[in-house]
């Protein structure tokens, strides 16, 4: 078996999709070297390596916890590292994947207050500044905000949600899930005083899925000590302890390493800040080509946009899923599906990690292509009007 | 970077560890294809495809649960989704990854009955079924047994632990590690009754690390349903759904299971049994080395042995770390160290996975050349005692 | 050193000039495999098994022969094989590589009849028919025919010319370069009566450059027996006697013919029809964009349109290399050059081998947002239009 | 179809013949980038460099000329651009490979002085130096000595070929072939006054066949000027041309000149004089083991013994070919085939790039085994010798 997507128009495929985003040959180079022995001194130097580069990332001076697991599991790490069982939190109801990190938080045993929007903007800073402020007790450990909310392409404001806590004067730890944020919209664990970062290997780092994250602050790993709820994997301590020497307390995920060590090079290379401002002219293009079909972006607060993707609303009465299979057999795309309440609704274009103008002209061409073949009502020209707009700004 | 070991005399690195092991080039062009849509048609078909195929691997017509993780962690899915806190289990210290995982229910609130061994030997089978015999009010829940002691080469024999089980007349789940068993020595889930199989992708299937197994029985599901230790990434419940149609809850290890699909054909091609032979005669020609050299194999059963390794004790006075790094140093070759109490005092040879006669031909003369060069006293002429066993039986 | 070309706005280079095309990631993953001992068993398979493929991409029953040199090469083999020192042969100026192919063949002191066109369009058939009538003694030995002119854009219609030769009842040898053309655009050695078609691997065939071919007639191999140019390289007779039994007479290219398999089974797993229309969609589409901006397509007769590349003059006053280097700077992308006379008069963009409708509106946009950049006047909406046709015809 | 040979044991094959030789990881790894535009600024940079790097691999401070051919075509791109038709030159039958150049050399319709030697030893240097003396007129225009003659493992000593066209005061140009020399053994462009230099990818270099290479020195370059001998794609001039600003005059074998330059930038890193000492320790423990087993090397001049292969001739009824196809069977192992008048008299062990102390005790312990297996008298221990060597030098 060949593991590559049926191709009926040939050509690379074009996935599209929010995450896992497209590897970079340099990263599939690098993944597929040789295992090496993980407790042989050249690991040690890639360990201790691939480490400080993963710090400059996350902008921390702090740790980084690298998980040889995909995300999810550094969801689960955040919470059982930090909290014990009925502990009470604070999370805000973004999307779906918010609603999945609450579905874990209640499955591990914790109480959460569950802050509602309505998908179509990120994290509600007055009302959980509300409830901190009334949380007189103290009874609240954490705010959990999902950075980047992959499911509806809204960014919380995270700087702002920090602000909050701090006017609270709340001690609650922060956790913040940027696993689709991370390495392609601005993040800085240190400065906006985050506790507990969350993130994953297959978006804006540009690996397959495999590895996760957990950036931790002193407070948080002061909190990990009296913590109760059950962890053995997703222990912090024994990782502190073999990560001081470039090791790990358990085979790791040594080929995704390498990849790792590279993508951290790629980014850096590029530095941060073009990464950042490349991904915010891919989401300015897209929105515009969007709006000129005459289709609703689904985040509806433009400080909130994401860089990373966006969902699109298609009108009443049309199937966004068969949209994207009409997409992925004639034009050989794979786009995001709706998920949760939005399943059917919204489609949703990756624009993330390694992905150049003429690779969104492509993707957003056979967006265009794709609306007129599936009969979707709309304005053509929308990849006109995204290439003003790229061409405009090369 | 290059992500190669250092190689002082050219030429390929000898990954003789035991595992990871030596990842054969056509596992490593499987892993590095584009990563694919995880909610695509293809990925379903990939999906269903290896979940089967693992089965085959298994030897279980029930389920196989795929982590995108390291082994360590389907230590922890096993327990946790079968028990409860507070439980009773029967544990057999049969060295260090025993010991491991012994730690690991102790820290998820088990509390295991731990048998000792001298660590040169497998389960003892008497032991546990005497334990079983005592426990009238079938207060113990779980047998947990490592099939093949990477610490010490010594394989438990599983039937044999099942036949005690039944003889006792005992309902416990009978869970076992066969992490560094699978794909190199006989295994068979369903026959020998094994409620939870543990396993991982970087020993026999010859992966990278980065994917663990369970291999679960009806019995073990049912388990799961009553069992109260907190559980969100590792448990199977959604797993199972999802698997129906090939597809996971979470994002998939992708490119893992390109690579893992690859390696069960391999395994399947060549023939489960004929790859077993090939490891016995592997592990046979590495013995008659080591007695030539007039050195101590750990494992004194030979009942016991383990074809995946061969642990080699040092004479009282000398360093096993000391032998491993000249041999590292002067010709290019990993070895295992010693593990827990076995530090500095035993080296372990891995002959597992993608191995061939003249691999371990070169092997063992990396050995005996570092005894040599480490001062070990030894008697010459191990390879050539090696090679007549292999070459009549080639 | 990372083989890469620089990537400003990152995301993958798009390499639309007319060849070398872009490699397959499932070719680049065929090539990298260990080289095999080419004097054994195993390879004899291949090398009768890549052979026999390598006729149904030439539509022929004869012989194809493949060097392990570049196209270049394969021109002097065509020669060296049938003519002799003062041979005269009819040769068309059909372009550049028509110009080269010219040079060549005086270099190797044969007597050309170059018949000139203006670099608009294909091999004038009634020119070549005229001199072949005039030839009552029969001295030309040989008609050279470029197939597709890859500086041009345009495609000679060599069945034509074969009926011209039979029209003449002139007994020359028709040696036809469809380097660039073959596994893009129909091509029928035998049915058209060629006796030598000289091809290579980097353009349909999808292989970084490293092979040529030679596909011989009955009569060509005929010719050979008393053809007197030296040659030892490119002698056809040893080739010819290692292929019976899948070997080679020196030293093969291994791993390109790892490559050429896997391609000839891209190509023929497409289906060779589909692959042409699939190039003829891209050319089609190609062309509507540069009319549609204003710009003129360098070649002038429709029926010679090429379905590999399009060759796009600039208005007079304007630099097509300026052009070029600004799209690379800027876009990441590459395009032909103009060669010779049409050196900074025309840009080529390629669109040949692996693309799919997606890639090429990525590269028309590319091209028009560089038309945009570099000032050269223009009508926006180029890919809209290429867009309407392509999504038409999905 | 999987491109890998056969490996009825399992494991990476051992592909020991005098080459091509064992490509390393990280050559492959280069070769399957993506190919680039090799009119681009970017590929300008690549030929420059990788022009430099071979001269020093070369010890030259000419010109290397390489061709996207393999090195058959190097041995005629070296007659056909200083030869004229009828010209005599002196070649020296040292094997196998001597005698391929001088047929080529005949079919080119240069006149050869062919001195006889036994294939036992390197040129005859004293008879080359009486026909030079003899010849008053100075009508021989070359001499032509392969350096490694990997038909038997003899090493002509250039330096000495040299001295005797010195002290003869000839003017006769000094071609050598050391395409299974280079990159293996010492040698030495401009100080040994070698006019052209042919050499191949697939030996020393570790690269896969399809590159080979012309290094020229001023006074071939001026001889060129003269020469007659058709020649097109071989022409140095061109080439020289082109090269001056890092391109070719045709398409290069983009791909390969990536592997190319990593390869030169691991002999570098290694040192050339600690590349030839480990390919001498290489050579020697084989022979010493062959001369244990009791068999006889085919180079009977210690001073011509090659480091890079040892043929080793088979007692009288004993059928070399026989043997090798045991030991590919049973110990997946190709070993080189006896060529000419050697065919299935002797064997040969490539034991050249690649190669490490650990695989070479590999690729004997495969011979010795094989001996036995196929019945071949021997004294068995020839391992043990081998290891006694290397372990005493590491």
């Amino acid at each position: 078996m060949a593991y590559f997507q049926s191709k009926p128009n040939s050509g690379r495929h074009f996935l599209q999709i929010p995450g896992p985003s497209n590897v970079p040959d340099r990263i599939l180079r690098a993944m597929d070297h040789p295992t090496m022995d993980h407790r042989g001194p050249d690991f040690g130097k890639l360990g201790a390596q691939v480490l400080e580069k993963a710090k400059a990332i996350f902008k921390t001076k702090s740790h980084v916890i690298i998980y040889p697991a995909s995300g999810t599991g550094a969801w689960e790490a955040a919470l059982v590292n930090t909290l014990s069982p009925g502990d009470r939190v604070v999370m805000c109801e973004t999307g779906w994947f918010a609603h999945l990190w609450n579905e874990m938080a209640e499955r591990l045993g914790i109480v959460a207050d569950f802050v509602k929007t309505d998908w179509r903007r990120g994290a509600d800073v007055e009302a959980i500044e509300r409830k901190l402020r009334e949380d007189k007790s103290h009874a609240i450990k954490a705010v959990c905000v999902v950075h980047n909310e992959t499911s509806t392409g809204a960014t919380s404001r995270i700087a702002e949600v920090r602000a909050a806590i701090d006017a609270a004067k709340h001690p609650a730890l922060l956790l913040v899930d940027t696993i689709s944020g991370l390495g392609s919209m601005d993040y800085r664990h240190d400065e906006w005083g985050v506790d507990v970062t969350v993130s994953g290997s297959q978006k804006g780092l540009m690996l397959p899925p495999g590895l996760s994250f957990n950036a931790i602050s002193a407070k948080a790993i002061e909190a990990s000590k009296s913590a109760r709820l059950t962890r053995s994997f997703w222990d912090w301590k024994p990782m502190l302890a073999a990560n001081a020497t470039g090791y790990f307390p358990y085979t790791p995920a040594t080929n995704m390493l390498y990849a790792l060590d590279t993508a951290c090079d790629m980014l850096l290379e590029e530095g941060l800040d073009n990464v950042f401002a490349r991904h915010d002219r891919m989401a300015e293009a897209t929105r515009r080509a969007v709006r000129h079909w005459g289709l609703e972006v689904q985040c509806q607060d433009p400080r909130h946009y994401s860089s990373v993707l966006t969902a699109v609303r298609l009108p009443e009465g049309h199937s966004a899923n068969a949209l994207r299979a009409t997409i992925l057999e004639k034009f050989n795309m794979s786009l995001g599906n709706g998920l949760g309440q939005l399943n059917d609704r919204v489609f949703r274009i990756g624009h993330l990690g390694d992905i150049s103008p003429l690779q969104l002209v492509g993707a957003l061409g056979g967006v265009e292509m794709g609306l007129r073949a599936a009969g979707v009502p709309h304005q053509a020209g929308g990849v006109q009007v995204a290439m003003d707009y790229l061409g405009g700004n090369a």
